[in-house]
């Protein structure tokens, strides 16, 4: 569920994906794509991460879909959480490649955003893809003050 | 994606979701409900799962669904990885608060498992809902002698 750029900005991230603050979380490092309204980010999974041996677990494949979908907020500058998400899981994710997840918006309806997301390995092949519809919303109406 | 009884058990099990031997995994303990043919998990999550502030992540919400929904291979010995999930995000999940979730199978086509799994409060209220494919497979076939 992607937290926004400026109410929350003002806070420390403490986000599992992408919190500097968290020690424990994954620390993805985003770049924005302004030209072709993408969010990337290259990485590498630990050991941390496995599913089946050798390999990612499927939450944290959903994980980093999702942290890249949410991201895209940043390009309208809102609050929108994901309301759904499905995930596509192609190929086995494999732990300690490089490896790249992409996303970009599909459609804006009303309050409603789609999205969608790829993660690849370095030779292109896509292993798993996400789609998604993120609500934008008043966070102080939906998450209260943060507790 | 889930990993499966038979062969793994042989091995450590450092699975992020469940996995004893991973120290940085989140050690979810299912039981089995073998008369409802149910996995079931009581459990509280920790300020390193942000996602909004004071709320879980998406993605680890899609974790716990998926390992949930991975643990009914048990009840038929299959090895059978996460095809496809989607995920509905109903009410934010907290942290820190007693939380359940619990899954069951849908239906079987051939080697298809269509599943289930839902996150309930302490009031018995779903706060996050998912539907997985699972595909039985031969996991020396797809995951080699798992690196």
């Amino acid at each position: 569920m992607g937290h926004g750029t400026r109410s929350i900005r003002l806070k420390k991230n403490y986000c599992f994906g992408c919190g500097e603050e968290n020690a424990d979380g994954m620390h993805l490092k985003f770049s924005l794509d302004h030209e072709r309204r993408r969010a990337i980010c290259e990485f590498r999974l630990g050991r941390r991460y496995t599913g089946p041996p050798g390999y990612c677990h499927g939450g944290i494949i959903a994980t980093i879909l999702d942290e890249a979908m949410s991201k895209l907020s940043k390009f309208r500058d809102v609050i929108a959480p994901t309301s759904r998400m499905s995930v596509e899981y192609l190929r086995p994710v494999p732990l300690r490649k490089r490896l790249r997840v992409e996303a970009h918006e599909i459609r804006k309806n009303g309050r409603r955003l789609t999205r969608a997301a790829e993660i690849l390995d370095d030779k292109g092949s896509v292993l798993a893809r996400g789609r998604g519809v993120f609500v934008i919303v008043d966070p102080e109406r939906v998450f209260g003050r943060g507790k």
